[in-house]
């Protein structure tokens, strides 16, 4: 029954790709748990503070590329810890409004003092971090594309 | 209270990173979903047909980068689903062995016929697949490195 898997080139890459994704992730756990935070977490928290507009848990979703149920859930258990606050829109009142707490906000600021990992690409050239940058977005727009065919409909999954 | 936050240029690249590896892991997601599956089970069988020596939970947090109680949570999921088989070690008894059943090896086959997202750097030139491939191996590297000093003992943690 079981055969050889020969990987082509393309699928030996999306394995490293993985692989590094997930050890680069791992290392950022790592280094937030030391301010408390998870990854997860700290993705809202940055959210909150930059966003220029109110965000409500479906708009987080996309911007983080997560599904809407479990950003609702992080939400909720975010508020339990005292890092955020909801609050109904007052035009639309199907509309939750996420926003940071003092709590929050201190959070926010103890993790920018954990940043080693968050700043790993200064271990490589400035010619390296280009090429890096520019192949990430091409891959980044295809996998947008391929997104699109795979799901055509739901407004809900889509990246932004 | 609220004050701009100013990225510098790698956490804007850290940015990027995080945001694609997302956008990558979503589309797999959804490409695997087709073939029933998720991107974590596919990648116990993907271990499991390829591993040329048995594979234990703890073994497979490992290769997958993953906490040791995440991926036992899994296999037994697994289990459940008829996808994978456990057997304990009769040389060690604490020892508990993964294999692939075979509904996982028709699974497995299964989910090899969704392969664009898996194939996604076919988008890429040559040249701008080495410069990536190199790149990552770079930022690989130093996230092990700094994830050895951030966690200097603890030996079910490491990346292998």
């Amino acid at each position: 029954m079981v055969r050889s898997v020969e990987l082509n080139e393309y699928e030996r890459e999306w394995e490293e790709l993985a692989a590094t994704s997930a050890i680069l992730r791992r290392a950022r756990e790592v280094e937030l748990s030391r301010a408390g935070l998870s990854v997860s977490q700290a993705g809202v928290l940055y959210f909150l503070k930059t966003s220029k507009v109110p965000l409500t848990p479906m708009k987080l979703s996309r911007l983080m590329h997560k599904q809407p149920h479990s950003v609702s859930g992080l939400v909720k258990r975010m508020e339990t810890d005292g890092l955020v606050e909801t609050r109904r829109d007052l035009k639309r009142k199907n509309w939750v409004r996420v926003s940071l707490t003092r709590k929050g906000e201190e959070a926010f600021k103890r993790q920018l003092t954990e940043w080693d990992v968050r700043n790993i690409t200064a271990c490589l050239s400035k010619s390296e971090r280009e090429s890096l940058i520019a192949a990430i977005r091409k891959l980044r727009a295809r996998a947008i594309e391929l997104l699109r065919q795979l799901r055509p409909t739901p407004y809900d999954e889509l990246p932004v």
